[in-house]
């Protein structure tokens, strides 16, 4: 396995096409904007050489008999659920940020058991070549990024619909060699730290989308591919002087529009190309999986507010008022009920017929759609209980600055024994999580990554079985037979 | 093992001292609105015969090597823990109230591993003699009721402030033979339906509060016990001839206040005796173990009321209305969020020093906390997509009544297809669960059952290592050293 | 105007048709599950004639000149609007229940503008008719129930598509006199209680259900109207001797399904008949009116309940923790929103071409959907704040007993200087507003009652110009231009 | 009254000693982030002289007979206060930010109403020095900032008590001229766009603290002010070429941290001088008005949001899907509750013994109190709505980068007819106000301007008669006499 430094070096030697700002960024690994989300990623590195950790950081690959990363292994037990919830409430601890590598993690075990299935109906050989490109990716410990959300267009029309055909990425041609592909996904976590992408389509296709149901394997230097980051809340505090205002000065996150024009990719790496009727259980096994994971991860970042808030109550001396204790209290019971769900889904997982296992799908979307709520009452009781100086105190510069920095420093104390420095990096940790660089990954990203609460509704609904519960009623209401219970 | 019709037998054969609406009943077994409660219980007897929920329902025990009944057995593993809360939930689901035996089956538990405990610190016996008494409970397969509720006077002093010194089951006197308590328990479930009770204190003690630091077993039908059936919502429709107004027929709830008047227990059955300071700790393993019976019972409980809302939407024609669907999946996804909470704290389990298995504390308590509001929730979905007609319907004796039957019968149908008895029949049962027989202990139950929501507030304080959480962010926001990702 | 006792009087002429647990009650005066029902509406009368309430109870009358009752009287300012409001309040302070008069009341001001703007287009002289109607109700002080509610069948289909066309009452027959009229109207508030019912259509009509657009004018004792009486729960705790389970002993609500068989009216009594072009006006203007009616009753009610919490508290010994003050402040809270929400619209009302004066329907209709949640809310903290023995009290007749009676005296006592018989009161005062007798309509009512909260999701859809709204967005985000602020 | 212009004008006359950033500005007039907060006070000007906007911005002054600005005005009727609100709901919808002058027209109708009361009291002068004062700022059409928020040290502390004597804003010396102030003001809104400052004491003082009970006006630009700014969430991209990315171009608020350093105030412009028993009178009488006037603003702010939300839906061609249809509907709702409690606070106000109008005290507590919840909620729902791009889009540059802008053109179009720059700059919109530069004004002001929820939950107790709402309940109950319905 690499070290966290040599997975940074090795991201050196990438032939990147990326673009930050409309510019060309050819030292993108050293970008100050860029860096800290390369940062969280080498963290999962990081953990898995911990001994503390390695337990739920890294696994024996059923593959090839070695110690493997977690993020590039199949799940073999509930077990191997279980502890990759535990490794990112940890990863959420320790970057207070998106780490980026779970959707690679669950798009390789999403794509493990599809292609198992497409090739039992189809007779295709899919599974033993993507078997064979996952041992590569383990042999090397390559980061891999899950490619799903396609850009969509018009959000009610399908694929082949659409008045541009290239708004979900597709199949342009067939060649002896491989396929070539085109379109754009949006949204793509952690896309320019990965050294692979793992593409899959983004939705249910019908017989006419046919070339749309597409998975496949590209390299993310690819020829083609472009990267276009996105602009983050206060992203250029990261260019300022300073370790205060940007609150989290060594992590972050990453998200780009990955443009894919005319990629050719060799039919080895290919592992859907035109099954459409398997398109929606690919997207759902994924969708299964990265419900799971926040249910570890937000875990995790949320402890971090928690603390940060509890001492920004200490700093402002209210701790122990009662309204204080109390929610806090409830950002504890918020946190804990996303992590009871993350938890169960994996407890209650079960086999496929490949042999890797799944999460419970019902509570796995449980568990998500629990995310698209609390994460904002979190931020709301934290803003509670932080106080509005939140958003209106000065600048770093400011506190330091010879003339107004003694204003600062004298009248933005809070108890007489806490600095004022001290409290204005709480305050911008808090400001960064609710508002600035991971405010976005915390909130909108729990709303919309893994799919919308919408998606999250209709799984629930599908995975109900609403006659069961009915025929309880009738039972119980007489209109069936009613339970004798001395029978 | 006791079949269920064994098992009402041998409950004919006590002399309980119990009144109902200011009556000693004598004939209680088949009293109509003492029966349903008793069928409740049965059902936890029949389950552990039937083939498909023997995993569930029994178990070897540890003590005698025999198989048990699960609610007299202690857990020697997580999956016992697991398998209580899937028993629980299909006890819920076919009898759509409370069955009352998980208060025992906690207290067993609880006394089990505290006394272990006591008798570490203290050097006594009762560990030895608290196996005897299960031993012999499993022998009989007697249904055993947990006792721990005092009545408590003013909520703001401790027992031996009290003006009445009463207000908390004490000892009176210790003599060679035992010890003599006095004082009652409230809100106690399924008290007359057991054979026997586990007393335990209800509350931290102090030095002072000695005397009522007890946990001992009594015979419901000891000497000096008097139960005071408490009234529920609508208890008298069970008096009234028909099957429908009451909604649930067979199955219903209990609680007494139960007095004891100077009662006389021999030491062979008392396990704790003035050792104040493991007050707390009885008391809080006992509440662990009931918070986390709440994730198990409650979602069985909202499966009934799920499917029968839904079949009053097929009943209106409006199942197929969005925003129906829409608070459908709501209810269902408020349900497993609850069963979530069930199952995480029982995975996730801990060996006490007496060798049986405690749930996570932390997580026991937030899956109780939920169970203290959702149940509210689901109520309210309900009653929005039952309609109004759920509380202005005319009586099954209209519905009969050869003059008027013909209009309810006409103008009280829904959709053409269903007979309007079916929609009566389903009205009454979300009547009973929102309103009627089991309404209060669906809501208020959930509210105070394994104690308050503050309880669980403090609880989730106690359990939350604030520090370790302070310290994650102080390390993000740079007041004590980042961490370097590539270290 | 009559005095309460002249209006309990002037019943007992009436030849009422009246069904209650399927037997025919020929004196429902003085029927006790009835005659809670009377008083609560007797209170209406009363209030008029209390100097210190004459005011909001009583008003000129713009047809006679009179001193009329405001419950029959026109809004013939804003004035009156909010003093309707504010009248509401105290009759729910002072009765705990549903007084049952403002369905008349509304139905009255949404006939009388309707009946004009029909007339203007359709050269009808309903409006004429409509007011020598009033003026005779006015000079009788009678009271009117209005009547929409039709029984509905398949709530997916219009009435001339159910397959029972009686599903909406009708227009069976036009004769030279008068119609007759079939059907039958459910949840139907206080209609035994009210000299007249006031008929009008339940939804939106089209052409092909011109005879289900009708409004009009019935004694309640007129022929081919029989009145079924709604089961309320714990109904017959009024049968029961003492005075305590009962919780409000003097007030309650009352609905009833009213069968109109064939039922004829002469002309002079009807106010619409045929114009289908109407139906969705009159509707819409009444519910309105019945949306802001909310905004007063609930919030009275809702004094009672937090006074008895309190109370409850009180007696507990735990109204100064922390957490109880801040759930009766949430309590209060709440109650507050709505009566914001009730005075608002009122304020903000207009007039109609016909003269009288029309409540903000935007506001109406958010007043009328908080009233579908916060209730529930409010219920959660009374038994929160109460505690368990809430649902598990013994009876009256424990309490009474010489034998358990001092037991229950005993062991049931809170603070010491309260009496327990006090604490019994005001546990089943509470549990009649979150259970018992006063429960469905504190919580079903305000769910249902004046419209579903779909039916005010879709008035809000309604009542919004979404298009302005983007239209500001558009000038903010500069894709129209943006607002020069010097300019 | 000045025009915009005019104003604007104006300010550039004053010698501000302001930093931003760590740098003294002195053409803070034209810097580009100070700039739009300068636009927004702007509008209050610019409205005061709009025909059609009249009536609301502007108001006969009672002092001089003149029209003057209403945010210079004294309440003299409900009709004021209401037009207060719904002058506030147009620039909230005309600017979608704070535009700062509510804090300034809160204080001057609150130091009006409490100096008058002082004077009673203590036959002072204060009451006619402030009326000439305000008839200099009527005059000249000033802008006055209200200043009360002091920096408070240990929250737990009094003036007194607090190690730094400066944490609450003191007289240091009195003289014969006048009074000699130190201490600073945090979290200021729009005290650089002000002319003058209106000083007031933060909370309730005792006599230890008689020298902070201090109310006095202060020219901005007085000696021994400096005005520190606060920094927004993304404010330099106010600094960055192009109009998109910063969303809302043209306007945005501004709270700065002021210090008065020995600021010199002559005795004409004191206007309470030690009265420590009146601080909470002045304080409560600014907070009901400022948290009625959050049931303005607010709600216009949420007008453009929403807009902004709906406007994407239509861009994603979502628009008529249920479920955003039933979001936008809870959007609605949620504003047209918190502008209800405007309206209702401000009609329902009374006269002070001074003249003017307050604003009925506990529904301006509710009112507030909603807009500490709801806002969180409506920027929640708009995320959801919206979609993931909303944080994930590339940036302006790139959209118009010649290389990769025709990739971000094509790949980010929604429906068709829509251009993606369109579409760009109404996300770019919804980002400014839930995490750009009026995220923190829309929703951390919302939370503590005006006070924290915990001071609304204390006023609300207060403002309760709860044993007035006790004895309600205890005559329902039959714990005092029943009232008789008859009587």
């Amino acid at each position: 396995m690499k070290t966290a430094k040599q997975y940074v070096d090795s991201l050196t030697k990438l032939k990147m096409n990326l673009y930050l700002l409309g510019e060309k960024i050819d030292d993108w690994v050293n970008h100050p904007i860029i860096r800290p989300s390369i940062n969280a990623v080498a963290m999962t590195y990081k953990l898995a050489g911990e001994a503390e950790n390695r337990t739920l950081a890294a696994t024996i690959s059923n593959l090839n008999g070695q110690t493997v990363n977690r993020f590039n292994a199949l799940f073999m037990s509930t077990e191997d659920l279980v502890n990759k919830i535990k490794m990112q409430r940890v990863l959420g601890q320790r970057t207070a940020c998106c780490f980026q590598r779970c959707v690679g993690l669950d798009a390789i075990n999403a794509v493990y058991s599809t292609t198992f299935e497409i090739d039992q109906k189809h007779g295709t050989q899919y599974h033993d070549r993507f078997k064979k490109w996952l041992s590569f990716i383990q042999d090397n410990d390559f980061c891999v990024a899950g490619a799903m959300t396609d850009v969509k267009g018009h959000r009610g029309l399908a694929p082949s619909e659409q008045k541009d055909p290239d708004m979900f990425v597709h199949i342009v041609e067939r060649t002896r060699d491989g396929i070539i592909i085109r379109g754009a996904k949006a949204s793509q976590t952690g896309s320019a730290n990965s050294h692979w992408q793992l593409l899959m389509p983004t939705q249910r296709m019908r017989e006419a989308d046919k070339d749309y149901a597409v998975s496949c394997a590209v390299p993310t230097d690819a020829k083609g591919v472009t990267l276009i980051y996105g602009r983050q809340s206060c992203d250029t505090r990261k260019l300022e002087a300073g370790d205060i205002d940007v609150g989290n000065l060594n992590f972050g996150g990453q998200e780009t529009l990955t443009v894919y024009d005319n990629v050719f990719v060799p039919w080895e790496n290919v592992f859907m190309c035109g099954e459409y009727d398997f398109s929606i259980m690919l997207v759902e096994r994924f969708a299964a999986y990265h419900r799971q994971s926040y249910g570890g991860c937000k875990p995790g970042i949320s402890d971090v507010l928690i603390g940060a808030t509890a001492a920004m109550a200490d700093y402002n001396g209210t701790r122990k008022a009662s309204h204080i204790r109390e929610k806090l209290g409830e950002m504890i019971h918020l946190t804990e009920t996303i992590y009871a769900g993350g938890l169960a889904c994996s407890y209650e997982g079960w086999q496929t017929p490949a042999g890797n296992y799944q999460v419970d799908v019902l509570l796995a979307n449980i568990c998500k759609h629990n995310v698209t709520r609390f994460p904002y009452e979190l931020c709301r009781l934290a803003e509670d209980i932080t106080g509005g100086i939140l958003v209106t105190m000065p600048s770093e510069k400011d506190l330091k600055d010879p003339v107004v920095g003694p204003y600062v420093n004298k009248y933005l104390k809070g108890v007489p024994e806490v600095p004022t420095e001290d409290r204005f990096r709480m305050l911008t940790l808090i400001h960064a999580m609710t508002f600035g660089l991971s405010g976005p990954s915390y909130r909108t990203e729990s709303m919309h990554g893994a799919g919308s609460p919408q998606a999250q509704k209709i799984m629930i609904e599908r995975e109900t079985d609403m006659e069961a519960k009915q025929k309880l009623a009738r039972k119980i209401a007489g209109i069936e037979a009613r339970e004798d219970p001395l029978s």
